[in-house]
């Protein structure tokens, strides 16, 4: 095992680490690292974490980094994050914070933080909490004057020890041709 | 009154009027019009129509294009749409909808409707129906494979009657140094 795999200034990353909260940092075990997402991070297992969370459908890697580079290509718009073990390599945790610009609000914006997946063999281990501190603190930092974030019933109590309070209801329409699926390739 | 004033073709638009739905832009009053966000719209009470809905806190006509250019220089994102009178040509009701891209559901996109209003003088003509229509079509049309907003407990069944079903909860939370007020300047 190598640490200089692990390094962040060896890699490239879709914001500068600077960003990632050192408060937050500090309070990981110590065999796990808080970075943000990585163009080489498909290989540490981004899409077997976010597998936890919903449909993947991994359409391989050049698509994947294609993706990741629109979405750095963006001004101030997305900023994905990684837990990594270090040991191993392997991602155990991920979540995006994305910035939406607004008119109201003296031309405002609003941090919208979407999902957040962690590793079954990490669970009890405040992982969740420490990616909602972080991508909070990324928000909140880039001028948003607040953050949101969509969750079930059962999370609620999670999200309010995060510092959320439950404020309206989200209502989804499928698109009609990929109703509750994914995509037809 | 000049129809000219009106004429989307004579106009800076933040996307193609192509994208607006025919059928939702032939369902309207016939002394109403809708269309793409244009990079005039300040001058036609857009802020004006949005402070029925929440603080706007007004920065002045250059800041609001400025934003207008930002959102428009953002590939494939924000898509504001304005219902106008075209006798006064006069803004009456706007909403936008911005597409997320993600890394799941085969690097799927999701359309978030926002800040939809509509001036009270225009009640009962269904403009909120139509605004979610225009919208949710322009998020379908892009690929998105759901689209999905935030509506306080009474307008839910406004958004059934549009298709929607709720989902899950929204939860918030406030920047510290602004919370629930506008941005000190």
């Amino acid at each position: 095992m190598s640490t200089t795999r692990a390094d962040p200034a060896s890699l490239d990353l879709m914001f500068p680490q600077e960003l990632i909260s050192l408060e937050v940092s500090a309070l990981l075990p110590s065999d796990l690292q808080i970075r943000p997402l990585a163009s080489t991070d498909y290989k540490r297992g981004h899409l077997d974490v976010l597998s936890v969370l919903s449909i993947v459908n991994d359409l391989g890697e050049v698509a994947w980094v294609n993706q990741f580079h629109a979405m750095r290509a963006t001004p101030r718009a997305y900023f994905s994050i990684v837990i990594l073990d270090k040991a191993s390599d392997k991602i155990v945790g991920v979540g995006t914070v994305f910035i939406e610009r607004k008119f109201l609000r003296g031309l405002g914006s609003v941090g919208h933080i979407e999902d957040i997946a962690v590793d079954k063999s990490q669970q009890g281990k405040k992982l969740g909490l420490r990616i909602i501190q972080a991508l909070t603190h990324i928000s909140e930092n880039s001028g948003c004057y607040k953050t949101i974030l969509n969750c079930s019933d059962a999370n609620i109590p999670f999200y309010e020890k995060c510092g959320y309070v439950k404020k309206e209801n989200e209502m989804a329409k499928y698109a009609p041709e990929r109703v509750h699926n994914a995509p037809k390739l």
